[in-house]
């Protein structure tokens, strides 16, 4: 899209940010501009402590993040708030080092890129937005999906005094460090096919031995290449099923093709052809329009490509992996040994699996937060693979889980349209509700602790 | 003392720790050893979920702080408790780069030196422990004094996945940024004067002026030097002044000598002498068996006093000043400014007031943390002057404030003693029944939702 399509009235800043918050070294004092954009137009105003919207930009480039993500825009009119879109640094155009490459060239300056930093910026970027607009009351409600759904969790657990509460959307804060299970991922697209079609989910599940049978044969790449219009000849046949794994997990995560689409193909060729066929058929109603298929489509490098590839080798490391038997996959679990030689050997730096549950916990989670913290939103779509590492349980009145048997990955904050299900539209509502709740218990608390003089033997200044 | 006088038996290890938390540069995997002691004689062990109480080390190092403090050993006979003394990084013996001269030498090495590392380390060491205790369920009480107090609070807001609940004695957490009156400090100083003694508090407040008229007289410091038997002669009156400031804070803060000796002392020697021979009298009582006095005496440079320097020049920025008219001290405002550039001048880079309430908050604390967070006690004793920078009133039923009228610097933790008076033990009785509480709520929790089969979706892995 054009910039003249952005769905908003955006304007842009950049802010002056510090690249390590968490140490005094003369290196941690260089700055870099960090992007964001506000839009002002709903917004009630300061003297009616009226809240602030921020979206925390993930791993993408957060004019992107603005299409489709609804919920700030679509909510602001009746809450009268302020929308706010804040940057992730080394994504978008907020880079340290001048540039992306310059940025993620070395290990000395990949090593500011991780997210107690990010959450660390986001917390300066707000405060320094409250203090433009003289907004020093108004609550800030933080957003955020996938990546982004976890730093908006963790956000109001380390800055309370800076949001009031979290919106996490799709936020697999638990697959981590053991606490959920690695094969859940897996499981839940086996389960999306499998409940979708049981031919399909044989198929596919047969399909695998299948290729490997036919790459072995003579000439078997190049049969292998044919039948599936490979636009290079295959070198290995795990080519082609790392393409077959992006399509079928991206319908089960994002409903893009959706799963009953593929299955209908596969299932509607199993008279006229063989598995291989079949399998086929599922990728030409996934990537329509191709006179041939890339096998390198969703492996091409990008920013985000990049970017993520580093913070999963360094801090945001999840080890799925999957070897269930009832699997539609190849059993390939999840080997930490291997994971830390390639992460390791591509970054010259050891992974830390044991960071994330470290600072922000996620073992025993009712246990520990059934009494602290509060104002937490997790929403998750139980068709959403990383559903397997959300919070699917409440933990209190106000660390409230939201779920919906139909949704998929982030679905709730995508932007309203005519056609949405009733679930759909359900589910937003009963977030809406809740931040209201949120919102109001705030402003009698306001009254109640602030305008009241306080009774504390404070000295005169 | 000899270390056969250490007051419990206690084992000592060293923990690899990593030097940077919140890095992902070569220089960051750096290691040093960080120490901490172990007391095991009263711990009821890991199948009864016995409590660990883990004393923060703060600016010091932390066989010291085990004469002081007596919280731990006084209390874990009837908690069964495990007994935890945890060093502060570049304090004591827990000394990056080799040694405390290299780790403090230049910009680069101490940038690492800093309370959120601090805290990050004690995560460290915490879950370390766990382990090796095999103690999963063992809920931790962390406890500090001072600093060590601050730490403790923000730890149990930091980490509640690994805190259970702190006790914050005397921590000044709100003397940062403009929350509590920068004159606070000086102000109840003065006040534990004037309450003591009228005309002891009127003495000193004249005697200021008295030493600047003869210290600008004739030989004027020569006969200052004589009458206060500097063991030097002073080259200004600035010395003797900041000694005597030194004194009266001293007693303020740590009730050594008490106030009332020192006012007693002048007061008695009114009819004999002048001011300064009034003053000098209350030198004599306060600072016993000296054959002469030395002004340096308080600024000696020490490991405590180098690395407090640092810490209070780049993030513990406290902005104690006064220019009260009724003060007892000669006005001294805090000058941001002057500070700032005096930090600058001797460490190479700019002190960061506004880091600690952006990462720890501290601003409305009441309307922040009544719906937020929980399980922390803030001690103090009013006679403290950081008590003007504690938190004086109970945020909610769990996050209490226990202050006593009578009490100094971290009274409520230094070790029981016959002679304790009533409003003490009773303070100390107010800490233990809290954390009691927590503990139990905490045993009803883990059987409620730790052993009982948790309901949501999980697949199996």
């Amino acid at each position: 899209m054009s910039s003249s399509q952005i769905p908003e009235e955006l304007e842009t800043f950049y802010y002056t940010q510090r690249l390590d918050h968490f140490n005094y070294r003369p290196d941690s004092y260089t700055t870099f501009q960090q992007r964001y954009m506000v839009n002002s137009k709903y917004w009630g105003g300061a003297k009616l402590n009226a809240p602030i919207f921020a979206f925390f930009g993930a791993e993408e480039w957060v004019d992107d993040a603005i299409y489709y993500v609804g919920f700030l825009r679509d909510n602001a009119p009746q809450f009268n708030a302020l929308n706010v879109y804040i940057e992730h640094r080394y994504y978008g155009k907020s880079i340290p080092f001048g540039s992306s490459e310059e940025a993620m060239r070395n290990a000395s300056t990949r090593g500011y890129f991780n997210s107690a930093q990010a959450l660390a910026d986001y917390a300066a970027v707000l405060l320094h937005i409250k203090k433009t607009f003289s907004a020093q009351n108004s609550p800030i409600i933080v957003i955020g999906g996938s990546y982004g759904g976890m730093l908006a969790s963790w956000f109001r657990l380390k800055y309370p005094h800076i949001a009031l509460g979290a919106l996490a959307s799709s936020a697999p804060i638990l697959y981590f460090n053991g606490i959920a299970p690695r094969a859940g991922y897996y499981h839940v697209v086996t389960n999306d096919f499998k409940e979708t079609s049981e031919s399909c989910y044989q198929t596919i599940r047969k399909s695998w031995s299948e290729i490997k049978r036919v790459a072995k044969s003579l000439n078997g790449l190049s049969i292998l290449s044919k039948r599936f219009k490979t636009c290079k000849k295959l070198s290995k046949s795990f080519e082609l099923e790392d393409y077959l794994d992006s399509i079928y997990t991206g319908a089960a995560q994002y409903n893009d093709p959706p799963v009953n689409v593929i299955c209908d193909a596969i299932d509607a060729a199993a008279k006229k052809t063989d598995v291989l066929g079949q399998i086929f058929e599922g990728v030409i109603v996934s990537m329509p329009n191709r006179t041939c298929y890339d096998m390198d489509e969703f492996n091409h490098p990008s920013q985000t490509g990049l970017g993520w590839r580093w913070q999963m080798c360094s801090e945001i490391v999840m080890p799925i992996g999957h070897d269930r038997s009832d699997s539609m996959f190849q059993p390939a679990p999840f080997n930490m040994k291997e994971f830390v030689n390639k992460c390791n050997s591509l970054y010259g730096v050891l992974p830390q699996p044991h960071w994330v549950t470290t600072y922000y916990g996620g073992q025993d989670l009712k246990l520990i937060l059934n009494r602290f913290a509060s104002n937490i939103i997790f929403s998750n779509g139980l068709k959403d693979p990383y559903s397997s590492g959300g919070v699917l349980e409440s933990i209190s009145d106000s660390l409230i889980a939201v779920s919906s048997v139909n949704g998929f990955h982030c679905e709730d904050i995508h932007p309203e349209t005519p056609s949405d299900p009733q679930w759909l539209i359900s589910m937003r509502n009963t977030e809406v509700k809740i931040i209201k709740r949120w919102i109001q218990d705030y402003e009698a608390d306001l009254a109640l602790f602030k305008y009241k003089k306080v009774q504390a033997p404070k000295p005169q200044n």
